[in-house]
């Protein structure tokens, strides 16, 4: 499947191109800007190709969504027509700065759900890379982050979870789009955690899951 | 200081009833019904004597709430002129049955904000050991699991983070009181995980923070 990635020039998006990419997964970067975006696929290597993020939401059959919580609505209102019938991987955190360690969920409970309502029916939201730190996604380590993917469609999650997968991630199924708004939630923590114990990543696992398929 | 459990005799109330004592802290276990206390008090062992919710709060200096999360209104309500100038370790978990694998925050944003406004200002509330499965709790078990302590004040976090290393558990500071939010909706995602991929007390780990003093 073609895979886009919609503000792919951000740290998050550019680290998950990078990592599909890496693993063979062609791969095309939007920006507002399709300069930046054929500079930063330039800079990425491997089969990366940059556009515009409206070009890019055309482009792809599974669309990830990697922009700042201030751009989502207006981002999602723009592709939205190029959207409809496809998979779209929401990775936004409704971080409002500058108080980005405090949780503040939208009202519509999740950035996830929000998103849904926005895009429609049509589309087939998951959301998922919420918590993983860009900065080491970027690098081949081990992040040290589980990836927790939800969605109203099993089927749709099952391909997140294994796109992370080719990524060398651990992914697994966190239930419903509403339960989004615990790993959303989440983050604000892991930042606060980064400060509060002077680290660099703070990261979350889930135990007591072997690596057995889902049931 | 002296420790109580309103709610005691509930699976989460008695494993912290019986880490606590074990550890050598005397602890009360409140319960609607005194005769109910006593008799867990006295199959649990150890330093733990059983009484009704109000004696309970009454007596302690800390005051853990381990109610259902349909109880905690009227529990609290109950309770509240008992718990002025005290510090409270509210365990809440907002799970809606049946839909207990789908996050439902209330409208407060978290079950501990809703506390604290139900308690007023004159207590200090700390939230924690939302994610951690009672069943692992109340054995000598590793319970695979972080304790993640949320509350406005700094001083009090600590005391229950000492409280949790006093029990075995590694306790870390997730912030301020609107953090709960995160813990509170993932025991709804770690109830998903159990069910989808059958399996018996999902927990999560923190990844990146040494055993380090908070900064």
């Amino acid at each position: 499947m073609k895979i886009s990635i919609v503000g792919g020039t951000g740290k998050l998006g550019a680290a998950i191109a990078r990592r599909l990419a890496k693993a063979g997964e062609p791969v095309t970067i939007g920006s507002r800007s399709r300069e930046s975006a054929e500079e930063v696929a330039a800079e990425l290597g491997f089969a990366i190709t940059g556009t515009d993020n409206r070009s890019a939401a055309e482009a792809g059959e599974i669309v990830f969504i990697t922009v700042p919580f201030a751009a989502q609505d207006a981002t999602l209102r723009e592709i939205a027509p190029y959207l409809q019938g496809k998979i779209v991987v929401d990775t936004t955190v409704p971080l409002m700065p500058p108080k980005v360690m405090r949780v503040q969920l939208p009202p519509e409970g999740s950035a996830a759900v929000r998103a849904q309502r926005l895009l429609g029916e049509g589309v087939t939201l998951v959301s998922a890379f919420h918590n993983v730190a860009a900065h080491k996604l970027i690098k081949d380590e081990d992040v040290g982050c589980d990836i927790l993917v939800f969605g109203d469609d099993k089927a749709a999650r099952e391909i997140v979870v294994s796109l992370a997968g080719l990524m060398g991630l651990r992914a697994l199924h966190g239930g419903p789009l509403a339960n989004s708004a615990a790993a959303e939630a989440l983050t604000s923590v892991l930042i606060f955690l980064n400060k509060a114990y002077q680290i660099d990543g703070a990261g979350v696992r889930i135990t007591g899951v072997a690596d057995a398929p889902l049931a």
